[in-house]
């Protein structure tokens, strides 16, 4: 799969995966989404870096959550912002989504957020459109989800500074989560020497290792002496497939306890991507503890938002 | 139950419901919302109080109007506006309300419109989220509807000038209903010395008196020398629920007509939250009459919106 | 049926349909946009002369596309945009369309675009209501889309240059289509000699001639030595009402194929309203040939929306 994601002279043009990203890239996106959250501390609310631009919020599967960061972090560009939930919209009406795309693009839409039920659909689009037009992946099938790798990263730097003597670990749906994918690709090319995946087997991707991670189906020897733990969402679907027996049990073999937290380090910081299920993958008083830092990664997934779009939109 | 839409300075830090409001501040908001109008009739379309605010509209229970009336209020005071419907969103992933609330807070909102079906929903939240944040109630199951009271106060300010010598009934489903409750306080604070509610005895609270009002249950003679008569709207459940007979039934007893207006002072205004029901609650021809200040209490309505939001953001 | 669109100065006060314009109102709409294509061109991405107004998209049928176009072309024009789709709102609570649009216009809204199921819905608004404020009709039942009658006219006009030598053939479903009945009036206004609808009988209205139009049962015949040749969408509706036999059917005797385009002049080009059934009115690799102007079409149709409400809302 070539690398349509960077143009000829090594810039971002989208932003499709983190896979194939050089550091100094993700670095240049850090940077600036330090610059943001330096001006917020100034009480600086928005820059008008992206006035006149039309950024389309192009969602086939519903997530109001990823679909608002995305909304908030345009509109503190200046940006116009077309939420369009295509479900209920002209796909119904049999259009083709390249079709629905270069309509959007003929009304003067300049960017398109895009979270799609199957892998591949952002990098589809972004190879069939205009090469003006900027492409984000907001999440795609089992694939990717590289602004969420990215925020992820940037909160571990903001409480580790450095990745290179770090051990991380990731906790949950391996298998079926372009989550996971992103924060291991991320890590991996930030240099943290030790990646961690703990995940009951039914849900451990076959040949984990290739992806340069050490797998453990017990969480309690996963854990041990880890920086950071990574925990992912439990898919209520998994359950109805019988990949896991029930939300009780996975939570007493798999969940996030202030028990188990006490077998990582002690100033082991604890995330997750949202929305929690708490008392399923993570005890509530874990969630609220002084180590959690779930709502710091929301924050500054803004910032990143911004960074990314105001990277790619700018001339 | 502490006041805690109040703080230490006395200062209005939240607006859940009309309930311990003191004069003053209901004048300081009614004062500001003068100001709003006197810049309109300037032709003053927009103001920028509120510039890199962002205001999320949060509803539980689907309400476009009201919804409409707090985004227009919100966009003339130049503020981002975030409209999100609960029930098609993460709530339907098992995350609790506190957990939504705070990503949105994580995410930079700095206010809160809430409408939920359940009483004490605003007080709860206002009660467990961070104290920097603001929230209005636009609504909360049979409590309050404060905004709703502010405006149809604000409305009888501006056609009868003062308030302590008036006559007002309110007519219809007094049990239910949570506009009724905040006029009824609005008026109190007032010093609007006889608030009459008039309403069969199905729909009646029991003990209303203890309110501060007047039961009547014959409408005839309720409305009799009145100033003001504020109509409810007529919940279709109440009829399924058979609390009353029939929407023909009720126009007979409990609808305002033009024959029993003329008991009313001939200066009585007549007034309506809405959507109305036109030949239910009110004959349609009394909906339209000179005497009917229906849409004026929806222009204020803005006004008053706008002058709550830039007083509670307002550093 | 008075011409109510036209006020006592012979300018525009609403937009309701194409019938009546005088080639006059129709030349000052395409001089604003083409000073809006300028703009563009020359990089003005936005423009402020509707700031502080609000406009109201009141969709009363579902239609994303259309809805998107006014939104982006309102955003671009500074103006605040509400959109509202009445199906869910209050209209479900039996209130009536007068009082819905008398409140929103209560609440400041400027300028309703409206899309209604009936024919004659927006002309019956703009009868009905303050004066002062602006109506568009965004399609009503199967009378009228005045717009999309316009931005066809102006694409014409741009490939074309001028009307008064151009053969013209309309194709499709004559019978039902807004569209067709806009596109009609729009280029006998203009001057075009020779309008051709082609459809089958059951799709071709009784008496079309007297519409200024000559009509075709057979594609083969109507396309030859035509300029332009404008598809019209094919509803699902239709085959299930036993109007016509088949899609494979339908697009043998009505499609749109390269072989048939050979019938037209060389330089002919191919137009379409939007959205597309490839395979069923047309042929995809000829939707996507030189000839086309499908995509032109949707830009013109922002410049032409935004002529029309900056003409309309302007002092």
């Amino acid at each position: 799969m070539k690398n349509i994601q960077i143009n000829e002279n090594g810039k971002l043009k989208h932003l499709l995966t983190i896979e194939g990203l050089s550091k100094n890239i993700i670095n240049e996106i850090f940077v600036r989404a330090d610059s943001f959250l330096d001006s917020e501390k100034n009480n600086v609310k928005k820059v008008d870096l992206l006035t006149g631009k039309t950024i389309c919020n192009l969602f086939f599967e519903n997530s109001t959550r990823t679909r608002t960061t995305f909304e908030i972090a345009a509109k503190k560009l200046s940006a116009d912002v077309i939420n369009l939930n295509v479900n209920t919209s002209s796909q119904s009406k049999g259009e083709s989504i390249l079709d629905t795309i270069n309509n959007l693009i003929a009304m003067h839409a300049d960017m398109f957020v895009i979270r799609h039920g199957q892998s591949g659909a952002a990098h589809f689009i972004a190879e069939n459109i205009n090469p003006k037009i900027k492409i984000v992946n907001a999440g795609d099938g089992y694939h990717a989800h590289p602004t969420q790798g990215l925020l992820d990263a940037f909160t571990i730097r903001h409480y580790k500074k450095k990745f290179t003597n770090l051990k991380v670990a990731i906790v949950g749906d391996i298998k079926h989560s372009r989550v996971a994918r992103s924060e291991i690709n991320a890590l991996n090319i930030l240099g943290v020497p030790e990646i961690r995946v703990i995940a009951p087997k039914t849900l451990m991707p076959y040949g984990v290792e290739e992806l340069g991670v050490i797998p453990y189906d017990n969480f309690d020897e996963g854990i041990k002496n880890v920086d950071v733990v990574m925990m992912l969402r439990l898919q209520q679907e998994r359950m109805d497939n019988a990949l896991i027996p029930s939300q009780e049990e996975y939570f007493k073999t798999f969940g996030l306890t202030a028990k188990r937290i006490n077998y990582a380090n002690p100033d082991c910081i604890i995330m997750h991507p949202g929305p929690m299920n708490r008392g399923v993958e993570i005890e509530s008083k874990v969630a609220d503890s002084h180590q959690a830092v779930i709502l710091p990664q929301v924050s500054f997934g803004i910032a990143i938002r911004m960074a990314v779009m105001s990277l790619l939109l700018e001339e």
